[in-house]
């Protein structure tokens, strides 16, 4: 967040960021339900915690138990001898308004409520049910995530208030995900765990009751561990408020948004309402790109576009260059950015006379340039990079190293992509792909010092048309602050 | 290769299957330019030799050189004394033509000429190194890989003739890849071994002097090792010759195609060209679709859909159902299902009224169906997972498992998915996705059974419509045989 200047955004919301604070750095925790059987919900929530190393107070909460694996139990809320900040809820649906009232009472202030069985229910008192927890929470000024939710992590606090101890697996990272679906968020874990990709905040919101994507935008906006904001988003009551909170934000911090539910099952019934549908999906996006809200079109692509978000500056204009190991991965990167809208740009005169000196004649010294040539002379592939880098007709640009040869021929120029990155001031993504236990050091190095890699060729110019796209933003909005 | 009773296919082209079956299975290799220099290409392309596994006899090649690494190597290739049936020559380009005339003189018929410095360089004298070259192969009827290529590997042959040892890494399997860049078999490479994809031959084209994707498809057509086959395709000089020999193999075998090169590079010379050479592209694609060449956007889908290609049957309609454990995934999955053309299609009575009877009301029992409120019930999955795979309405599924909670409490229903595939006889893919470690072992026994499995949602769902579309294709082809 480089610049919180906007007249919006100076008026901090103490009282919904004091609110959230209590959700997602709570001191202590009750945990409501836990259980011996790992058929049960409240099994997986207590692993959860015994494995995430939080450190605060675990307070598990069961009257059938005085004990599990090794922690007292408590027999309810109330005979918890201490305050309670966060209280995470797995019993059955019927169960939950007693545990509600009980924090009314405790005056608890925030809860995830796992438990289903409420609005998204196909029974008749579904809507009864989320009603009459609106009105608990409302009651006792609760803030709620949930109910029908895996849960939600704070990685950077070992909070892991989620039924998946998995979950904490994830490194801690700048990217907040807030998600309307459970099943993306764990799409997205064993991704970002493979790949090294470091998460803030992981949200399912569930049903929603009372936290939804704008109270979240709202409080992530204040967040200084969140540099980029990510969004699933299936279909919502009021998207207008989505709209309006993403507003206010995406001046200040990126956000980006992959909309499900593009089209309605094909069946007999909802085959009418195809087009209307259809139509919903495009007034999302175009609402999206009028709010400065970037719009992915893959779960993959969501997260790679926020990674290169929260790593690296947005972009001052569109003109990018593209530089690869060999001529293939070149070509598939310069199609992505033109497919997005971004120019291959024309080197100047004097970057072609450059490139001409330092590049032998077999190789391709104009945009994209092709690096085969002298793959294992780090120093010169250094030289290419800061020339094509300090080119004053570049604004951003793609670096495409995939592992070949073996490590003692092909020299990664890691620390010269740094540099140049840093005295440039200009975004890069990089494509860096190798066998497990080849460059893990390097590319450790690479993101340590904000350079953000992909697997492919096509999800380093993804991600680099984020960038672009974010400037473009930033420009707009910053115009009318 | 399922019925190879085309009028066309009937006379197999025995002389061209005979010179490729020396290429990728020889009795034994001669390495021209071996090098203990770790920076020049002869030393990677021994130890590529070293590493793979070859049974065949191996025969170095560097008259500076008695021994290496424990081998003695010859001073010429007249010094050998065997017949060699493959040789790779890994030499400055301009020692090539000499060793080319080696090979004509100890009539060798098959070569790998990794060299680079002809018709790709920006040198006057490439187009006339490159004719040169053609005349020696066509002398001596020497099948020639490259050059400036990074070779090729015949996994099954435990064959790695090529300067990347680590390409010995990707397991055995039944998917070929042709393609017109180094970089995209690279790309590929860490992609295939991380997620366990087995290929049968890998091979980069480079130059193509005499060796181009109609050749390699007429070749694979009778491979029995080689289920499907996936195209990585820049621009060729004769399309029609590809697009002839795709016609004849797709009845028989699938092809799918990646085209790069869809954009000029944005300069100014090259800007005034760029609409004729998207033209281009469109040209190439919609060629493709004539000829039952199924097109792919991306590297990983190029894979993804010659995956499921290669391990299921082509599907008999269009008509597909959507089972997940999670209603995100679902979403998901139908999104792309419906943006490929695919029928969502609505259930019989018959299963609607019993999946009303298996599943409770708190879950989705339409299409796309939700397990998660029974995740923990291994065989009511089971029962859920048969009712819909019989359904008469039903043509081709995708089954989507992410890993949540922890195996102690998601059960997957492996041998009922295993089962129902084999019962019904339609196709299936999955997404199964997981931290490194948890359901390893499921996901080899699904592989093993042919049940292909995908770490996105998205991925599921364009390899099931690659075997909807090819369904199509062969429908529309065998009226024609």
């Amino acid at each position: 967040m480089d610049s919180l200047k906007g007249k919006d955004i100076e008026k901090r919301p103490e009282e919904i960021l004091a609110a959230f604070e209590l959700l997602f750095n709570p001191r202590s925790v009750a945990l409501i339900g836990v259980s011996a059987n790992s058929k049960k919900m409240g099994y997986h929530v207590l692993r959860s915690f015994l494995k995430s190393g939080f450190k605060g107070e675990v307070y598990p909460v069961n009257p059938s138990y005085e004990e599990l694996f090794g922690l007292k139990v408590y027999p309810s809320l109330d005979s918890i001898p201490d305050e309670v900040d966060l209280v995470v809820i797995a019993v059955p649906q019927k169960a939950v308004f007693d545990v509600m009232e009980d924090c009314v009472r405790k005056d608890v202030r925030a809860a995830v409520v796992i438990s289903a069985g409420f609005r998204e229910a196909e029974i008749e008192e579904g809507e009864e049910h989320h009603k009459r927890l609106a009105e608990i929470a409302s009651k006792g000024n609760i803030k709620i995530v949930g109910p029908n939710t895996f849960g939600m992590v704070n990685l950077n606090a070992n909070l892991n208030a989620s039924f998946t101890p998995a979950l904490s697996l994830i490194k801690r990272g700048k990217i907040a995900l807030i998600s309307q679906s459970g099943g993306v968020c764990h799409v997205i874990m064993p991704y970002a765990i493979k790949e090294g990709i470091g998460f803030s905040k992981i949200v399912g919101l569930g049903n929603r009751v009372n936290t939804d994507f704008h109270d979240m935008l709202e409080y992530l906006l204040y967040d200084d561990e969140s540099k980029s904001i990510a969004l699933y988003v299936e279909g919502i009551d009021e998207p207008k408020k989505l709209m309006l909170a993403a507003r206010k934000v995406s001046p200040y911090k990126p956000v980006v948004a992959y909309k499900a539910g593009r089209f309605q099952r094909a069946d007999k019934a909802a085959k009418s309402h195809t087009g209307s549908l259809a139509g919903k999906y495009e007034l999302y996006v175009s609402a999206f790109k009028q709010v400065g809200v970037i719009v992915a079109e893959d779960s993959v692509e969501l997260v790679s576009i926020a990674k290169a978000l929260a790593y690296q500056p947005p972009a001052r204009g569109d003109r990018v260059a593209v530089i690869s190991l060999v001529a293939g991965l070149g070509m598939i990167s310069a199609d992505i950015c033109e497919l997005k809208g971004l120019k291959l740009t024309d080197f100047t005169e004097e970057t072609k006379k450059k490139l001409m000196e330092l590049l032998p004649p077999y190789t391709i010294r104009t945009n994209p340039v092709d690096l085969g040539y002298v793959a294992n002379d780090r120093e010169l592939c250094g030289e290419v990079i800061k020339t094509v880098f300090e080119d004053e007709n570049v604004d951003a640009l793609v670096v495409n190293y995939i592992y070949s040869w073996s490590e003692d021929f092909l020299q990664l120029p890691v620390r010269q992509i740094i540099e140049a990155n840093r005295e440039s001031r200009k975004p890069v993504t990089m494509c860096l792909n190798f066998p497990p236990g080849f460059w893990d050091e390097e590319k450790e190095i690479l993101e340590k010092n904000d350079i953000p890699t992909f697997p492919t060729p096509e999800l380093s110019a993804k991600a680099l048309a984020g960038l672009v796209e974010y400037g473009k933003i930033k420009r707009k909005f910053s115009e009318l602050l």
